[in-house]
């Protein structure tokens, strides 16, 4: 084949490392935190002590009068604005300011005091006297969803007002038409993202202007919001984050980027506010604690006839966003074959510390329910649970059945899409190939408790999990300068997870370039255009349909210029190496440096805004994940010996970054199956485990051997064929290890996490 | 008329007040030596003591070893490409490089010295020991053209290596047919633009990408260059200019950012290197001073048969752009009626200090010779020399004759367009309605001499000016934001003309917005598009057009939404204040908000890259400058007593900031004609008047009262109708005083500037 010859992936699809890795691992990068800017004093923020109070009164006097302090706000200097967005939300009549007089949990917000050091800030916060009245609190959500109990919220404990309800087919008739019917609760704590760096921002006001740079995942959204609280147009403030310690969908929600803004206009100066590991740990955002409640029916010959799953979710105080319960029904509604579906979901407002957006938010919850629940169904009809998924999976056309049908509900729930095909659906060959990778032996008459010759039982779990493709709003502008070399701006930004790369890898995919000759400018509210949050697993979906055609139009560009000088139709040509070429004459050439002089300015931009989404298709990303454990029979300890993680994400856009994704993934479901719990005292809500000493997160060596399968997919709808990653290897991994842990024991925990604790009362109640 | 009836201007040709000028005025402003990158080291600059040198041997370890010392740069550590651009600079056989070991003006770079304060710096370049051996060196451009002079640059001392030589029409046919032939030498001196904030750039790697911020012209020429030198691809290089303290035209064509990138890297960390005012003085950009012989020929009824005009020009040992000598010809070839015509120029290299780019570049020293000789001529002819003026001056449909005829010269002149109509042209406007204004008193019969009753001489002296609008390739991206409020991104820069606001103004226009809601951000060569620099009066003409076709794609986008929510044709639409409304039924509307809400993103991005340029026109800026003076007739002594300037720049797009430029182009014109002189010792080189003691600026005080007159003028091709202002009112002042002096005594100066000295001794020589 000639050098010039028909398209293959140049770029697109290899095993590229990271464009921002040098500088990280060389220490140049820079986070929040290293970013000294210009007359920046430091902020630090008084928590309540006290989950549920009003101040009866503040003096903050003292504080002023500290040498070195620049500023100090209290509820009396915000904005009468809700930071909570629309009014979905609750602006209006239940809306939450940016300092309030009203604490609602154990660590919220009171005042913060700008100053030349952090010391003489913490010095400052001491000095603030404040006389308190205490309000009852209530810290469970099925408390606080009683008409008595203490009211968290202006318009009632229940976010959103109703609950929300999705329904298919009609699940009555479906249990009636069921020969088993089987029903568990599955329960799991708040947790923790805890990234490497924790959450900083830094805010200038120049004149009506504000700039931000925030360690967060959405500087659009920063921005709107900014806008929205201060009452600022938004062209008047720009919002940029620099490199990110680690976001994983969690650096956002708080009152971080509001305080940080009003108190550099207080201080008159820029402030910079980064919290400490233990703020972080105490008043960062967690993932929602669940408890879900499925019920489940089935023909004896296996045929999944309905499925009812309530789930309650407890908020804490703030964040009102329903999508919680909304992904966490994803696998739940979606994941197997059936045709009368019913979910119903609370999102409840406690005086606990509060949750927030967490990798896979949601799902890794729904997951753990539904392929525990699997497996107990699998068991009581004895079938192999592999062979049961493998039968009952999802198939490619989708659910059967028509989109939605009427509901005669006061509230109307909401459809569940059926008769809808998927995009593509690698899930049996993720099943049938982790499978194999794992030499699944099947055990249709329950667990196996194979015993090592070291007396530890041995056992082997199985999940499977879907994990729709976040499709949001995108744009790209991609240069082509007079050199051949290009430049991506983008506003999205990578929290870590490597979306530089890949983006920068399609823009040089699609204009014909080596990777080396592209490079990428991401993340500025001011010069890049619009993105959506790093959020959903959102970037390589959307954000790739954008660059991919910005980049498309700028190839059209430089096309139009081959096609002139070459005397060719530009369907003729194509790009390769920075060389126009007629496909059919790879000979006829000119370069992209060349064809440029052809042209002034001798720049190309090339752009795109793109609302990536299809009425014909519903996008997932799927998984199965295998763990291999064994148990001390003695102490109930859990080692997890051996992985495989068999993803569809669709064509990989670099394979080692989807590796390392799957790889992270499954060290953080591994936390949130084995060892991981944020406590909170249940008299005064106070959070008990604030620390890395008692919030036991794994470490480099906790991680099994491990392989990470990618089956052979390629999307119809997305970019060079991808899907999505980011989340989803979270989402089926603390079941796959209590499943593995019932195989080896014959003990089913359903609260998380699987501690050595509860798997011994579970032996010690079996030998009983 | 409704509001939402036919067009007018909205923002257009208001007096709008700077949209940077609050930031500058408060102090907020931060110009280069204000600004703190973090990590940054100060630089500081060796130079010669020899104006022709070669370095036999130095030693820099005594300046390396001085605690707090980063890095020291000498010949050895520049890389060998040179900084003067293409091969017709030489770049190839007579290079320069970054640093040489052959220094050539008092003053030139020898070395760099990186250290933590400006202190230890300047201590280290002490402890820097150097074997010279010196050169001999040549001051005079004549003398530097004789075949036995010092050899300046290995091609020769003849800047591009031949004269330049421009024609039109039959000189000797010209001059045959002359009834009257005066022939004239003018001369001018070295002058500095000196602005407020003397040169600064600062320099940053991080791995292979450099990162500048240089008070400069153009953040684009300085990435090609600094790409070119250190042999980087464009798009590792971003160069950003902040505010910027003046610039007219000169902060350019010096070694400063190559010399700040370089220290940078062998620092290892941040430079910064600032200029003080008096390496400003001794080692920027001069002026160059000119020597123009100009013969003319006449017929007794008063047209102009033939000029032919020679030029010399002393550049000092580097920065070879011809260009001076040709804007020096463009009055002497453009600005009166004549159909032959020929210019010859020499810019000449010398071992004085370099001269370079500086507001009107060429063009005051050209304008002085012609409006000079005019007088002259007038005079001989019995003529009014405003009536003279407006007899000759080149009507609208340009020089008569062909474009060009061949020539038999060895190096072919170049042609002269004839024939080609000028786009617009109020010259005749600007004579007739500034001399009405200055109440012109004709004087057929030579000087008036008119005796005020203080016993000094009065005078009235006209010039008119004719210059080139800049054309350049230019482009813009304008976004529409979801609240309405629209940013300009930009790669032009403000160099405090005003452009920002004059191109802000043009992006409201267009897209129906007050310009409140409209904001700039500029000169970012990565994520601003491609701009040319902020010279030769460019910008408004041709960044105007970028800017005016993005917001016009803009618009178009913005209007297509409005279609489809209006159901009408978007030909039957336009925008006022932020609502798309049908001009025909201005009830049918729709708000710009509203509007983007039927669109995901909801942000416009309006995009474009021009060239402009016109081969039906040439696009020509013109005014008439009226000074009256007197003159003391015991010292010489000359005041301005009151300033006319009467300007065609077009449609004015910002009449405030057209005044502001008129009347800082004049102030600086009267520098140019009455005090301003650098001189350089005629032995050794040195610079002799490199402090305001002795270079002397006109202060406010110096000001005569003055009225700016902006004639009716719409042109056919500039945006709105504007065409260029920025360096014009600086090119007609010295002739205007000249020909006042002149009218008012009797006395002649054709050596600027006009001092005191010069006049008294014509006095006592008409005296005698």
């Amino acid at each position: 084949m000639s050098e010039f010859g028909p398209h293959q992936f140049s770029v697109v699809s290899k095993r590229t490392p990271f464009v921002d890795g040098p500088s990280k691992v060389s220490g140049r990068a820079r986070y929040i935190a290293d970013l000294d800017i210009q007359g920046a004093v430091w902020g630090k923020i008084l928590r309540s002590p006290y989950p549920h109070a009003d101040i009866v009164s503040i003096d903050t006097s003292a504080a002023e009068a500290l040498p070195g302090v620049h500023g100090v706000i209290t509820y009396r200097d915000a904005p009468q604005r809700s930071i909570e967005g629309g009014d979905e939300a609750g602006a209006s009549d239940d809306p939450v300011y940016v300092l309030e007089s009203r604490v609602r949990h154990v660590g919220d917000e009171v005042a913060a005091v700008a100053a030349d050091t952090e010391e003489i800030a913490e010095a400052a916060l001491d000095l603030i006297r404040i006389e308190w009245r205490q309000l009852p609190a209530v810290f469970d959500p099925e408390q606080a969803l009683q008409p008595d109990a203490p009211q968290v919220r202006a318009r009632g404990n229940l976010a959103g007002g109703e609950p929300i309800l999705l329904e298919r087919g009609d699940v009555a008739a479906g249990f009636a038409a069921a020969e088993l019917v089987v029903e568990e609760t599955y329960t799991t704590p708040f947790t923790s993202a805890i990234p490497l760096e924790p959450r900083g921002c830094i805010a200038a006001w120049e004149g009506d202007r504000l700039t931000v740079w925030k360690s967060g995942r959405n500087v659009y959204g920063d921005r709107q919001s900014l806008a929205t609280v201060f009452g600022l147009p938004l062209n008047k403030i720009r919002v940029m984050t620099p490199v990110v310690g680690g976001s994983f969908g969690n650096k956002d929600e708080s009152r971080l980027q509001f305080i940080t803004a009003l108190l550099a206009k207080k201080a008159g100066r820029p402030v910079k506010l980064c919290y400490s590991l233990s703020e972080e740990l105490r008043a960062g955002r967690w993932r929602h604690p669940s408890k879900i409640t499925v019920k489940m029916g089935v023909t004896r010959a296996g045929d999944i006839t309905a499925i009812d799953a309530t789930c309650i979710m407890n908020t804490g105080p703030y964040v009102p966003g329903t999508n919680v319960c909304r992904r966490s029904a994803h696998g739940l509604t979606y994941l197997y074959t059936c045709p009368n579906v019913k979910f119903t979901g609370y999102v409840v407002y406690t005086n606990t510390p509060v949750a927030g957006s967490y990798r896979a938010l949601g799902a890794p919850q729904g997951h753990f329910a539904l392929e525990s629940q699997i497996d107990l169904v699998a068991e009581k009809l004895g079938i192999d649970p592999l062979a049961f998924r493998l039968r009952n999976h999802v198939p490619l056309a989708g659910q059967p059945g028509p989109a939605h049908k009427p509901s005669g509900r006061p509230i109307p729930p909401q459809p569940i899409a059926g008769g809808i095909p998927f995009s593509s659906n690698g899930l049996g060959e993720c099943l049938a190939e982790g499978g194999a990778v794992v030499d699944w032996q099947p055990h249709p008459a329950g667990p196996t408790r194979r015993r090592d010759a070291d007396g530890r039982l041995r056992g082997t779990g199985v999940a499977a999990c879907i994990y729709q493709t976040g499709q949001a709003p995108s744009s790209a502008i991609v240069r082509v300068e007079a050199d051949g070399t290009a430049e991506v701006l983008m506003g999205t930004l990578d929290v870590g997870q490597g979306s530089s790369t890949v983006l920068t890898i399609m823009a040089a995919e699609t204009l014909g370039l080596p990777l080396h000759k592209v490079v990428g400018y991401f993340a500025d509210a001011e010069t890049t255009p619009f993105s959506h949050g790093t959020v959903g697993s959102t970037t390589t979906f959307s954000s790739g349909i954008a660059v991919q055609e910005a980049a498309g139009d700028a190839k059209r560009q430089l096309l139009n210029l081959g096609a002139d000088a070459l005397e060719a139709p530009i369907e003729a040509l194509d790009i390769k190496d920075g060389v126009i070429f007629a496909t059919e004459a790879p000979n006829r050439r000119i370069s992209v440096v060349d064809a440029l002089r052809r042209k002034l300015p001798r720049q190309i931009v090339g752009r795109a805004a793109t609302s990536p989404g299809s009425d014909r298709y519903i996008i997932n990303a799927f998984a199965a994940h295998f763990a291999e454990v064994s148990v001390d029979p003695d102490t109930g300890e859990v080692r997890v010996l051996r992985y495989v993680a068999a993803h569809d994400c669709g064509q990989p856009i670099n394979v080692m970054a989807v590796e390392g994704q799957i790889e992270g993934g499954v060290m953080q479901g591994l936390g949130f199956a084995l060892t991981e719990q944020l406590g909170v005292d249940p008299a005064d809500g106070t959070p008990t485990s604030a620390n890395l000493d008692t919030f036991k997160v794994p470490a480099q060596p906790d991680m099994p051997p491990m392989d990470v399968l990618l089956v052979d997919s390629h999307d119809a709808v997305g970019p060079f064929g991808a899907k999505a990653v980011g989340e989803v290897p979270v989402a089926p991994v603390a079941a796959a290890i209590a499943n593995a842990v019932y195989d080896a024991t014959g003990v089913r925990i359903r609260d998380l996490p699987v501690t050595a604790e509860k798997v011994l009362r579970g032996l010690q109640e079996l030998r009983r």
